[in-house]
């Protein structure tokens, strides 16, 4: 892998996403070995948008690198309340760091902030656009769990406005995996999202259902996403689709014993907690893997993009 | 003292505080020795309502180890706005750290959330529950001070609402302390603490007062705690009472001169500016203890907790 | 220089700027030589005002130098809330820092604040007041484009309010520069100001304008600044005023070619983003000069002010 920049998981080939993981991979079996390997490296952290997980698993990810972190804070108490404009933003803070992390409401976002700075910069989410050190996260999970080679995944919830959700089925498209959404009509996958797929050279195949029961058997993995109430004008209507898009220990009486349920969290209730115990789960273990393929990409970045490394 | 987490005081014997506490002073004594103990250690900070001494001195006492933390940061900027319960929460960020500092507003809250994760999780605060590293800072400035033997101690203030009172009260109850409680009889010690001091087998001695004169030349220690306007319906019964239980020099006119004052703080108006510079006043140093007195507690827990220790 | 806190740039002679400047272009000609200069010490940040790219500079420079950070974070997270004076929160906070940063929007707050504590402390802007750090980057900036020798200098924009600019005139009033100040008649220099700077026997010399077309030819540095639009009873003046102090490719027609354009940042519309290319631009690179510069000014006072020095 040779970017300086990491924006979008598409940028990213077959043959790159497995060096992340493979990096991750020997990182997550001796972390010792790279405790320090970024002493003295300073990542800077700029969050338009609130998060929990993704911010602290990169402060994380870079402190575990033996790094530390410089914190842009909230927008409340930040110089854009003064009507900065980003590109003036990321100018001052790559100043003051090695590489950036970027997340911000506006689709774009990071792409154009990229054009205007030397160090490395990843776009942990540009509204509805990319994110893609949480598909490299879920890849990985999935790889862990059930293998990327013939694999059958469902992918259900809500499919049309999940970011989450479409860049995992492109980077699923480059390993020929049968992908099966599940979702109510109303939140379906953009059918520019169904075309794109299918023009991938992969030959990924792809299926649309409106419930889970008939594919649930043959599913190697299980991928849940929130349906948001204030998608629906209706409330009845909500209460109804969200009753049914929920994962109980009833509804994965017909599953696998190998099935793996995944979940980017926060959940709210798309997932009963009596699944929390069972080998079913693995949606926390998909959350703590953000630290190691983090590290992979800050690490990878880190060396391509620095200037002072040996 | 093996535990794997620092959920209340009352979990504590006798022994455990006086291991707690020569620690502390050891560090105290020598920090150096301490500096990189705990190199490469992150712990976890989740404050679901404001703090600052509490935080920042955890804060303080892990970097003094030679650790770091990642912060949740406040809860407007986190999932839990999104409807994630406490328990994924935890769960979740158990996965970038060695250790949690929890405080929440609920009663009860530490020792739920303790009970989803294998780290150990520290209790800083739970609602009108328990702050046992408040309580274990309390107990080493007055063992500093005044010491733990035969010890005549005046607690002062609003002792119905403060959950510092009430841990520390416990607390002392092993000891043997003569405890002396000095309220306006609204704020009075609840029946059930009393209740359950005068059980402790400790034989420690209870009085209760609604005036400081007539025990302040006996008292050894004299801790005093904020009466909160807000507790009070009528404006001029808020201000008659604050105004009889603030000390300045002359109400310390009987004191002893080794007498020790002490406040948790913040303080508003308590204790005037006045004492600040006399040989009386440990309230600064107190807060300052919060650092050697987390450090132990946070060495001896990574030690017991952690998997990696050789 | 043998200062235990830095409150105001008045209190450095010709003699200190120059010690901690040549101390900046060190520590930037060869950071590495300084990566762990204060490994293991604590600079505790306290803003009682929002701020992004000063906080994060101290942080980073402390960082640089192998230390570390404890924040209060915001006031609204803070005891502050609860009515702690400003005197009680640094004395509890210098028990947790090696040396404190303050800013605080009460002139005067950094001076009182010193005079209750032990360790070294940075005013890093007390509302109208100083803002030293501030005022040695801007004069770090000047020596590396143009020398602070035989130096003409525009200084332009809201001149009236501006802490900035006054702090920067007194600093370059020690070095016999030819100041030219350029703003419209409502936002001129305090007469104040002007009379303090005549009184200084350095002999520097002081012209006031209201446009730049007369000068700019002359000026080796061009140093503008925002004028904010709540300064301004009526809109429409304010659109006036604004445009005319607006710096394009045109306004630069006539400049030297050596021109060195400066602004303190953030920026709205003072400077079009098609001088951000030029030779001219030096506000990015202003702004990252922070960080050497704060890094030499930590590096002195914790020299100095620090207990444990062998």
């Amino acid at each position: 892998m040779r970017h300086d920049h990491l924006i979008t998981s598409k940028q990213l080939s077959r043959e790159d996403v497995e060096l992340v993981l493979d990096r991750a991979a020997e990182i997550d079996a001796d972390p010792e070995r790279v405790a320090d390997r970024h002493a003295g490296r300073l990542l800077g952290l700029l969050f338009f948008e609130p998060s929990t997980r993704t911010k602290m698993s990169f402060e994380t990810a870079m402190k575990r690198l033996g790094g530390d972190v410089v914190d842009m804070g909230s927008i409340e108490s930040s110089s854009v309340k003064k009507g900065e404009t980003l590109a003036d933003t990321v100018r001052v803070i790559e100043g003051y760091a090695d590489a950036l992390v970027l997340r911000h409401p506006q689709q774009g976002a990071a792409k154009m902030a990229s054009e205007y700075v030397d160090v490395p910069l990843v776009n942990a989410g540009d509204g509805a656009g990319h994110h893609p050190s949480q598909t490299m996260l879920d890849l990985y999970t999935i790889r862990e769990n059930a293998g990327l080679e013939d694999l059958t995944i469902g992918i259900m919830g809500d499919l049309k406005y999940g970011r989450t959700v479409h860049s995992l089925a492109y980077a699923l498209s480059n390993f020929d995996a049968r992908q099966h959404f599940i979702s109510p009509e109303s939140l379906q996958l953009p059918r520019e999202v169904v075309y794109d797929l299918h023009q991938q050279q992969g030959g990924t195949q792809i299926r649309e259902h409106d419930s889970i029961e008939e594919v649930l058997p043959s599913l190697d993995v299980l991928y849940v996403t929130r349906i948001q109430r204030e998608r629906f004008p209706d409330e009845n209507e909500y209460q109804q689709v969200a009753g049914e898009y929920q994962i109980d220990a009833k509804t994965l009486e017909d599953a696998s014993d190998d099935l793996t349920v995944m979940h980017p969290l926060p959940r709210v209730d798309e997932i009963a907690p009596e699944i929390d115990d069972t080998d079913y789960a693995a949606y926390f273990e998909q959350a703590h893997n953000g630290v190691p393929v983090r590290m992979a990409l800050l690490d990878m970045l880190l060396e391509s993009g620095g200037e002072n490394d040996e």
